[in-house]
């Protein structure tokens, strides 16, 4: 049922449409305001059907920018995080902005953090480590917030995403390990539904697979350092253990790499290789030289401020989805192959494209 | 010059004794109210003259609390820190207390970041990683706002703070490595004039002179990896290398593992044993096994936390230091002494006292 309107659409318009008073409308849109949940949907529905665009309500009552952004976080003991909170802080400092930090639910229950983060009028909310249900981030839409997921992404496209091209590293490891001569294959796979493990199974499995490779095992390490240990206790004590482990972060692969070496006596790479996703400061330590798929901190976080602050100041929201470009960091935690190892500014990468 | 005063004394007190308006003495205590250094200067002297308690100013011009704490920060590649932080966001959260994130200048520079945290009206301040001037504590202290030193002091006393014991551990760490029959010692020393590099290096470098040692050698780790880096090659390259190296944390620590290892070919701790502080994640893992003071970081944060809650509810700002208990943690990067080294719910303590 669309509604025609002549000139703009208002609040009043909403209000028929629902069936519902003018000030359930002006709550709904209120950060904080007491709504019943019924009435909420029923007026976000109504609003999504003529298009009203709410901006203009959310203005009047707050006339000044809070410049604080909302930042949720979880998993800090994955040393990416903390260095992305880091930058973060300082960047939107730079522009005046302050962050106001949340701990997210592992589980990725974003509900009750989302209500505490409306009370303060935040301009702005970056996710990294949670994921965003379509509900909220329609709610978010509605009231005129920007939102940016921050390594990670949700599949309607309705909020913007900061992410490296998860399918096309995944892809390129693959690629490393088979040049490498490798015949075992092992996946160790982060929380199966978050969107960025998806992507990085599918891009390294979908690549062996296509080569003919059928000795492809995933396991569950959860992105969790327990879990992972048992994971890899699993994997090296079958019959016939993997040569070549994707670890779909850092944080995993140095866990997996203290269980081959300490647990079970095997040598890095000679017995095993392996390679994780991120490329934190611990995996350049000499101790784990991990090969691994670098996110580039920086880079990430400039393309989510700038994200944030276009859309913050022209009060118009169309989601964007900023794939950074990563490389491949070869250090000594898996056997090189033969061809594709350039050295770059003090660093190896596999790019064998440029040397073929 | 004491001014006597009968009944509460007011702000028109203040202005009279400091030559100024009220209307500026009303500035001097708003947070973000434009005010110049020398009336500011004026007012603060006056109030601690006559002393006046500005809280009900403060309170009638902003009523409800903001619920909000800003806590500054710095080295996050110190993992010590982001657990710390991921603690207080959720020790906080459970009181419906938000955190507001301040990145720390490494030169310990706090005015600029001080004036930002101020336009926000936090109910309270955690400084970490940072110190604390004689005269910004008084400003707070002035302006009502509770403010903790985590890992932090500062000599007056005049601001709240919470630490472990850092001179006792550090001489039970010099303890245990006479006990482990060390020869040749080092400190690889933090930032120079923090409040706890100095309480580590003296606890150390005073009980290994009381016990007549005199090979103790002190190099500048800065608490910055390259730096560390830098000063261990220095020591494992001198004629007499140290056989035992306390670091002022766990962050130098692994680099002089690192250092020790993989550019000098020592054994650890065959040829030389290296203890940090802090006992963060990383000094777990098996690749380092680091030997470490413990700094118990839920313990610390529910003190600071209690601490805080303390003063906003009260209203009362006494300043207060309080000492959480630590143990050193002994793991396989040090030589273990003949004795004192006992387990205890899963881990080995050197706990000599107990033994004899």
């Amino acid at each position: 049922m669309k509604r025609k309107t002549f000139g703009p659409v208002t609040s009043q318009h909403v209000a028929q449409l629902a069936g519902v008073s003018q000030s359930a409308v002006s709550r709904t849109f209120t950060p904080g305001a007491s709504i019943s949940p019924a009435t909420r949907e029923k007026v976000l529905k109504a609003a999504r059907e003529i298009g009203y665009r709410p901006n203009a309500i959310a203005r009047s009552l707050n006339t000044a920018r809070s410049r604080i952004v909302g930042v949720v976080m979880s998993y800090f003991d994955n040393q990416f995080y903390p260095q992305v909170l880091e930058a973060l802080a300082q960047q939107l400092d730079e522009l005046n902005y302050h962050l106001l930090l949340f701990v997210g639910d592992r589980d990725g229950n974003v509900d009750r953090i989302f209500d505490q983060i409306m009370q303060y009028r935040v301009d702005g909310i970056v996710l990294a480590s949670v994921s965003l249900s379509l509900e909220l981030s329609e709610e978010c839409l509605a009231a005129g917030i920007p939102v940016v997921l921050f390594n990670r992404s949700e599949e309607t496209g309705i909020a913007s995403s900061v992410n490296t091209d998860n399918v096309a590293a995944s892809r390129q490891i693959a690629e490393f390990l088979l040049a490498g001569e490798h015949k075992r294959f092992a996946y160790v796979a982060g929380v199966a539904d978050s969107s960025v493990n998806l992507a990085r199974q599918q891009g390294f499995v979908s690549t062996l697979e296509a080569k003919g490779v059928q000795d492809i095992r995933v396991v569950q390490g959860d992105y969790d350092a327990q879990k992972t240990a048992r994971a890899a206790q699993e994997l090296f004590s079958s019959s016939a253990p993997p040569d070549a482990i994707f670890a779909a972060n850092d944080h995993m692969a140095l866990t997996v790499m203290d269980v081959a070496r300490y647990e079970f006596g095997l040598r890095i790479p000679e017995d095993v290789s392996v390679i994780g996703y991120d490329d934190t400061g611990a995996s350049g330590w000499p101790s784990y030289a991990l090969t691994s798929a670098s996110q580039p901190v920086t880079a990430m976080v400039n393309a989510t401020v700038a994200l944030l602050m276009k859309q913050i100041e022209s009060e118009n929201i169309e989601p964007e989805q900023v794939v950074v470009a990563g490389a491949l960091i070869v250090r000594h935690s898996a056997r090189r192959p033969h061809f594709g190892v350039v050295e770059k500014e003090g660093l190896s990468l596999f790019q064998p494209q440029e040397v073929e």
